[in-house]
């Protein structure tokens, strides 16, 4: 491609900042700039990356001013010369900026913490990617959804799924403000069931039959999902490890290799440099998944910070409408991202599933 | 009655101590004295409160002189005066002393750390009582296993149960040792599915279809169900409720009362002056509870050190054959404990489930 | 005393629950009831143990009467029937209420939230309790200034003290609201130093020469302080043992008895059927405490929830002046209360600090 | 320089893999190999980076070959080929590999683990770099003791220090085994005063007057530090932050910039894109630190898995002898790992030690 999609973040958080990287990773994509109204250690570390700096408000751009930080504009200059801007702002602001984007004509990418309605429609890459194509406006759902259509659409797309029953025990809040917030030592069931997930889920993929219900677990990063789910017909885990090990963005771990918990990802993420320690696959435990008869069994770890990171670069591809098959916008973003190292992540081959020496061969 | 049961405890840990109070503070026993092999604080507390201190071994007992503790004596002489012993020690210990209490013609329970074969009974107090009479031995299952059999055979017995799928977030180390031992800012799934609480629930109830999965949670109390439930029929979830809360032992709290999570459960054992604060119930969340034609789904927790509690009462009265019927020797253990708080702990009449102003009048 | 004196607690939150319980423990004193303005578990506990509930404020009452609790009255109506009132309430309300206090000519003692100029006097018994005696209000300092004036003020009196520099590690949250608020997987240092613990402790000892550092460390319950101190003169560990163990409510523990961590003390409470589990004893590692030269080196935990309770009852006292000799009301509160379980608390004889069997004889 | 000095790790844990990654970042180093017993997917890792890897027995490269790992030879073969092998095997099993690696003439880099007697020398490189020169043996003090001897030397060479009395908060337990080992919702004090950091750090600069206290807290990454410092005469908060930031591997945060705490610069370092996340520099806290007249009071906190890490490089080109001044061999260490943002890690100017804006300019 000769022109460069030009591409503005509005919104330096956990998700923006983690966009912004992952956009100037991608060789047909120019991060024009990322917008903010911070003025602390979080924004001025994206000033000594060199990524240029924009105000969200008036009122933002005099203070950050203030406190020495180079300011290259304000949010309306910076819609002014993109092409697509992904709002990360905290939820329910999204809704807010949507006119804002509209009237400078620029495409727009919400996160999950909008609500469906305010786009129509709700992103998850292999799902539903065509459907996105050269729209105005996507939303990328929040990272437990993102991970329960990645498993649960790949088998009802193999044909196995009937109905899926799932318990998601959520981090209680993120690494950088668990000074101030957070939970400790107790563990804080939603007051509602179902939780809002399963309902989120059918947004991007209707067919599906999904209850879920979640908690909050005393620990700051990923969360842990368990799944009890009807297939369509007796199976083996073999078989089912097939079906998930083949999609893109799925990765499959095992204890027996030391991959005992979250914590374990988050170092073997370390391990492998990946930037700021993420994880882009949902990680499910091939040891640990059962099929008994037609019922299967499974739990999986999902890297709250990271996993929507991939979708939203593809989302921006499907509304610039410069790639038109989902497949190789998704194999384009994960070579850019790394995603799923082979020599760790194996997708299972028939019958090896539980054979770690024969899959590392 | 005239004569009251003679009763000694050997393991003074977690479960140990609070079975000894509990039998103190039943008017049909005798706390002969409790047995063990440590000489730390947790021994000399018992002493403090005049319990008689019997070493679990001849090394023990002269260990625990050399530092000035008072001994009653070795447990063979324990062994020598009472007619049920009370086997607290950790798991896998118990099966090697089953000989040496049958030695002594004592009859002896076991705990749920072991396996139901060295007993050939497992037992919860409602749901098989009566065929624990007179025996020589029985084992009270688990924490997590007791509080599956009292909410699944609640529903069982009213019909209502065609098969439970569980994932059981534990506790990860009990808080006396929490200085040394347990997992710090992650979630540990258990290495295989099921989990073993499943299985062990039908060496109670063997009808019953349930499958556990489980993972080990950051706190080191209480632990919290969830349930994935199909009804043979359609209900709703007054019903259920009304099922739940006519069962003892099973109590109904509100998130709409502030009880929002296991930190607040204790929080409610201490406001009520429970000793050591325990909770001898499952405290069912009655505002969560739900049911969707014919799935219910709830979530619960269970206070880890102090569930099985009742049931070891029960258990002595039923192999001491004391009291013939189950219900009777529930209501004296349950009066005893002060088990079920009415004042917050209410059973909801139809239609009141969700009337909180209504079930207080 | 032929007549109780009459108090009430206004703010029955972690403070005020406690000391309603350790009034009610008292024979000279008498609780005519508590006010708040809640209507969940917290209040509907003190009901259920047949504590008088009034209403803070008007729309209190309406509140609370709408969900079913039996309200007695409105705060008003408390002030006119008792001779000292408790507040407990949340920091800096206890300042709007003193003129409501005045007008009813009642007295009033405050919490360490409120500043020593509110009521010009800060109050800690065995430091100035003749100095509150017939006062009309008073003020508990908080859990860190008590166990930092009762350590510091028992070495100054025995004339060892020169300066004492210390770092205060304070517990993150309190369990009952841990479901919401606190701190995850990090240490919060205060972001300024000095600390108030230090010039507070000054507000009742003016001589003291001490500093302090504070940081919320990611627990529950319990402070942990850390003591370097510059003596008067040598000496040794056994001299400063004797002075500290002379003192009420300061308990000496060995890690060498297993008790090791706060959370060894808390089970040991639990263990000894204190009330709600609660020490009210500064805990000082006697077998940790150090003396090189003229310098003095210790840590202790104090029981934030607890360990003013004590405190206020003697305040009650002092400000009704009826008992004049603070030992003596010291002794009538500690006995009422439990303080100090000497099989367990022992003071150090002269050579036998680190002679656990000895000191047991 | 012409030749790269040849160096191997052994022992790729928390430590080695990070040297490991430094040595590969010097254009005057060579990382030849790693060596370990391990098979799971810390050390797979490592392969997947290409890194030659081999086993430290026998019995390793059998148990590793037997699950498909590319053993590259066994450490015998490794010594055969460095110059300097770098010993970063758990506690206590360094000593035990001294007489294999002189048996190969290969010299030699122990960690903090190791007893000071088994080198005779301990390092860290601004303060004894010279004495290291071209010595057989050195040992990396602990990153405890690290953190301790960088600020206290500082304040030494500046003729400030008179003696320094500390409190060392220390990570509980590191990230990767925190699913199995740790604390829980407590904060434990080592059960001797003093702790060994304080002598430790004599091993380094012997005239250091400095006592240490220390703790678990109930985190799992990185230590915060206390301390109480008399200094030689009256000095200002400015003077003392221009000699600790014109020190390397110091940094000066501040909590104005929202730096608040360990997790704010474990979330810095993502943000900066630090391998790892890792930081290097010990981060006093600017706006924290206060002199009172002759005495200093400040916090700053460590990241226990990597600020060891440069002073290894350096000690490695002291071995050598390749490098003749310490300042050198720091700086270029330091540009190799990206040390000192200076856009955020600013030393301060006189008298703008509190002016952010000023400094930023």
């Amino acid at each position: 491609m000769t022109q460069k999609i030009r591409v503005g973040v509005n919104g330096y958080g956990v998700i923006g900042k983690r966009v912004a990287d992952a956009i100037t990773a991608q060789d047909d994509m120019e991060l024009v700039g990322v917008s903010d109204v911070i003025s602390d250690y979080r924004i001025t570390a994206a000033v000594s990356r060199g990524i240029p700096v924009y105000a969200s408000t008036a009122e933002g751009a005099a203070a950050m001013r203030s406190t020495g930080l180079p300011v290259a504009g304000e949010l309306h200059q910076l819609l002014g010369v993109v092409d697509v801007i992904v709002d990360c702002t905290p939820a329910r602001i999204g809704a807010t900026n949507l006119e804002h984007y509209r009237a400078h004509g620029v495409r727009a990418i919400f996160q999950g913490g909008e609500k469906h309605a305010l786009t129509g429609h709700s992103f998850v890459a292999h799902a539903n990617y065509a459907t996105a194509l050269n729209r105005d406006t996507t939303r990328v759902v929040s990272c437990n959804t993102t991970a329960t259509v990645r498993t649960l659409s790949a088998l009802q797309d193999a044909g196995l799924l009937t109905r899926a029953r799932g318990v998601l025990i959520r981090r209680a809040t993120d690494p950088w403000e668990s000074d101030h917030s957070g939970i400790m030592n107790t563990i804080v069931p939603e007051t509602a069931i179902p939780s809002h997930q399963g309902p989120d889920a059918r947004t991007v993929v209707p067919e599906l039959d999904v209850v879920t219900m979640a908690a909050k677990g005393a620990h700051t990063q990923n969360h842990l999902h368990y799944w009890a789910i009807d297939l369509t017909r007796p199976a083996t885990s073999e078989e089912v490890l097939e079906v998930l090990g083949a999609m893109p963005r799925i990765a499959l771990v095992r204890s027996s290799e030391g991959i005992v918990a979250p914590n374990s990802t988050i170092e073997l993420m370390r391990d492998l440099g990946r930037p700021r320690c993420d994880m882009y696959e949902v990680a499910v435990w091939a040891d640990v998944l059962t099929v008994q008869g037609g019922e299967l069994f499974c739990t999986y770890t999902v890297d709250n910070q990271a996993v929507v990171v991939p979708e939203n670069i593809d989302a921006i591809r499907a509304l610039a409408g410069t790639v038109t098959d989902g497949a190789e916008s998704m194999s384009r973003t994960d070579a850019a991202l790394g995603v799923r190292a082979d020599f760790l992540f194996r997708a299972p081959h028939p019958g090896q599933a539980h054979s770690p020496a024969g899959a590392r061969s």
